[in-house]
């Protein structure tokens, strides 16, 4: 039987090559050649478990089950965190199919198929067309860094004349300063140094903050909206007093640990706590055609889609030296 | 110079009769005479406190200064926990004038006055005509913990056709039931032992849950929003899984502690955590309003307005047994 290759995590997390065998198509499942893949913190959360890695898909359709019935061989599409939703409940009808209890996302169905892979299996209704103008380099970060940015700034109804600030410029905050830039906020940096200062500015932030050795922030208007992207939770106290009444703070990565905030602040000014995971699909397909529109791209860089480059990419984000999205790319 | 009797807090967390100068009224200044006084968590906090208490108030218009425009004597009147607000501001101009950066809440201004007292002079901007359906003792608890609990209702769009949990039957939750189950929603209260049920389906529950000694909840249909009421907060393990996606918590009570959560579970159901405090302008007109439309009504305790039935009232709510609103009545 054909099979093809995948890159699966393994006990001691190292990434081990292995293969999936080819299934018979069935429904509106699609074959996908793998033509890139991002890197994405999540990974790293599923590396010692005995699962195809990879969520930031991006290819070339090759072949499709009887019941595809818009996508074509040769067609490009790409694919994020969420892999199948029941398309019948009040969440699937509701524009929110991401929080369907039957959902399945990355690590919780399919577990011989992902993204670090020479193909893969997807249904259709959980793939997405590609814009002509965006390569498959710059695609794949898009499906999971670029949806989860996006996402919130869309779903939760974020203001072109909203002051956001952006708290780390990294996989996800290089992707979101440029998203909110271009929806016509005013784009606050908090960054740990100076050292991305350069970089934020060219990317559109309006403003930038090195919050080291700070013990209060002064950055003129507070913040209507706040992402948070770093894994580490930011200082509160150092956060709160510059949050505008009324505002909303999204804590945009994933953690064991509770989520903490000083209650009598938070309470006093209003603030919106909100939980944001990757967009529905309505808002990942409108994130795609604002992205080519705006010409919003990742800085990306490039490893080899192998045992050996995979391992290198990961070490690199694990090091804190990706700048800012790892690409695997087939040889 | 003529006076009138107010009581305080101190040091030793008693409370003490003493007396304000009658100022000559400037502005919009109103002198109420009070004819009742609700007891408020709140007021527990600022007992130590040098300040007259109390932010409950019930009373009739018995003079206007300079500038009153709509009030005259004898008009019933009723306020709460916000005593000034710029007018001028973001915040002011749409609607949201408790979050105004020059709001004067309770404690922070106007200490020599309060509604623990014979009389209290206040804005007539932040003064509310009573219906004159509502009695005056009716009316105190409805200025705060009323207030507090219609904000959240309202100010955040909950629907008619949402499942509305409550944590806590007491001065806030007895009334937080009454006005879900008025504005239709499902109300479902989560208690600790058995003992209030009865009163809780007769305010207009649907449903009544004991969480004592419970290690997970079996309330069917997921909740879409959550008021916590209870000074303490819930256990989020055994809460979370019944809370539905996209849905929302409103911490409602004060706390010195950070508010926690844990992460994950939070995260992957999209929740929004939102801080809400007493009601806005317009928001306490319409509570009004609606409380008196559809007869609802605190359930409270009433005690004599003096120093020894002030700290009876105190140590009542204190102990826990208030039911459920401590209603304090100038003798």
């Amino acid at each position: 039987m054909p099979s093809f290759t995948v890159y699966k995590g393994s006990q001691d997390g190292t990434i081990k090559k292995s293969s999936t065998t080819m299934p018979d198509l069935t429904n509106d499942q699609v074959l996908v050649r793998i033509t890139a893949s991002g890197l994405c913190g999540t990974d790293e959360h599923f590396r010692t478990s005995d699962m195809v890695l990879g969520h930031e898909g991006m290819g070339i359709v090759q072949e499709t089950g009887p019941g595809v019935q818009h996508l074509k061989k040769g067609d490009r599409v790409g694919w994020g965190y969420e892999q199948s939703a029941c398309g019948n409940c009040e969440m699937c009808l509701t524009g929110r199919d991401t929080f369907c209890a039957d959902r399945e996302l990355y690590g919780e169905a399919n577990l011989d198929n992902g993204s670090f892979a020479s193909h893969a299996v997807r249904r259709e209704a959980f793939l997405f067309a590609i814009p002509d103008s965006i390569s498959d380099i710059d695609a794949a970060p898009l499906q999971c860094g670029g949806a989860t940015v996006f996402n919130a700034l869309r779903m939760y109804n974020v203001q072109p004349t909203d002051r956001v600030g952006i708290i780390g410029v990294g996989g996800l905050g290089h992707l979101a300063i440029q998203f909110a830039s271009k929806m016509g906020c005013e784009v606050v940096v908090l960054s740990g140094s100076e050292s991305k200062r350069e970089e934020a500015m060219r990317l559109g932030a309006s403003q930038f903050v090195a919050m080291k050795g700070k013990t209060s922030l002064d950055i003129g208007a507070k913040l209507n909206v706040l992402l948070v992207t770093t894994s580490m939770q930011p200082s509160w106290d150092l956060i709160l007093p510059v949050m505008a009444p009324d505002s909303i703070v999204f804590p945009l990565t994933v953690s064991e640990d509770h989520f903490q905030i000083p209650y009598m602040p938070f309470l006093m000014a209003g603030i919106r706590i909100q939980a944001s995971i990757v967009a529905a699909r309505h808002i990942h397909r409108k994130m795609l055609h604002f992205a080519a529109q705006h010409n919003i791209r990742p800085i990306v860089q490039e490893f080899p889609m192998s045992e050996e480059g995979i391992n290198k990419a990961m070490q690199t984000l694990n090091d804190g030296h990706m700048r800012y999205r790892g690409v695997l790319i087939p040889q």
